[in-house]
């Protein structure tokens, strides 16, 4: 029986639930989304970009209506390699989409990027990065993650971790696009030069998590 | 910077949100839902009941649609007093209904209960208790959760916080009906005098979150 007079000594051991993880295809529930579960402002405007050591954080502002609730778009960063894997395969990066809603849920959105064409949207995002660690400089760029995804076509992995940098924050909702955008070599050569330690996370334990795979309207 | 190599070091520190709160009405910030926020199954089916020690766990079946997401009802459990005050009042009783999703998010609705009228509803909850701790029975009863807030006509108060017993899993989000249901003395009598000491969580800090009340339609 719970003791109700001494409630600074009950439990609090939780399964730890973090990401990235290796999503296993042969073990995710198949889900035929029955409306759109994913959609976003047609642009996120973006205004600053931080050098944050081994990585950029680009600021920005923007709404997504993330399964029928509200989210705002904070920041955009990128991994490289990329940090979750697919059937144990690692791709060259992976961009990462964060929102938070108003009681403080946080979604991801993972976007994949693969060598291959020219992208012509993420080009001005590879240019002038602020030279020191902390340096936080004015960076005014549009994206539309719609047009980006709706045009891959793509199936989302959908799953409960955690963010993938210090505080390690859980209970973060992951929604892993499947299929890669391309950027160019000369287009990725120029992040790999100025952060050239690779900044990807291992591969956490899955731990019973279920992942669900949702076909994108 | 980050210290890639030593991943195992990186802090884990993150606000500690946990539930019961109070809820300063003065406070919360106001929504009106364009679309219905809360439905249930017309009936959640129980077909058990446990001997928590200091708590009746009713366990049952039932679908509820929070924001669009499908959640699956689990259980139902009180507690006495409430643990949820607003602003400082407390009340005699809450019901917890648990829901968990296909990822594992947990989403608990809880329901005030003050004296007055009768309650045909719940009556069938109050009758046979399992005697012993950890003792299972069939219990076979229907409720209608779209009823019984219907009838209320009343606002939610919702906001992220975590169960209110151990493991005290956090990042479960509430779902706070604003009016109370009622029940009779004689009712409330039954469990009281069979779980007597109460089994409410002290009130925990709100440490900056933000609470939603959302009018119901």
């Amino acid at each position: 029986m719970l003791n109700y007079e001494q409630q600074e000594k009950w439990s609090k051991i939780v399964p730890n639930w973090q990401s990235p993880i290796n999503i296993d295809t042969l073990h995710t529930i198949e889900v035929n989304a029955q409306e759109k579960i994913l959609s976003f402002d047609d642009e996120y405007r973006f205004i600053n970009i931080v050098n944050k050591g081994n990585n950029l954080q680009y600021d920005g502002k923007g709404k997504a209506i993330i399964e029928g609730r509200t989210f705002d778009f904070q920041q955009l960063h990128f991994h490289f390699p990329a940090e979750h894997t697919i059937d144990g395969k690692s791709l060259p990066m992976e961009l990462h989409f964060v929102h938070q809603n108003m009681i403080g849920q946080i979604a991801v959105v993972a976007l994949y990027v693969e060598l291959g064409e020219f992208s012509k949207e993420l080009d001005s995002f590879f240019q002038d990065f602020p030279v020191n660690e902390s340096e936080k400089d004015p960076f005014s760029a549009t994206l539309s993650l719609n047009n980006l995804i709706a045009s891959l076509g793509s199936g989302v992995y959908h799953y409960l971790g955690s963010l993938t940098t210090p505080p390690l924050v859980k209970n973060v909702e992951w929604w892993v696009i499947e299929k890669p955008i391309t950027v160019s070599v000369e287009q990725l050569d120029k992040l790999k030069k100025r952060f050239n330690h690779g900044n990807a996370r291992e591969i956490q334990p899955t731990n019973g998590r279920k992942i669900i795979h949702y076909v994108l309207r």
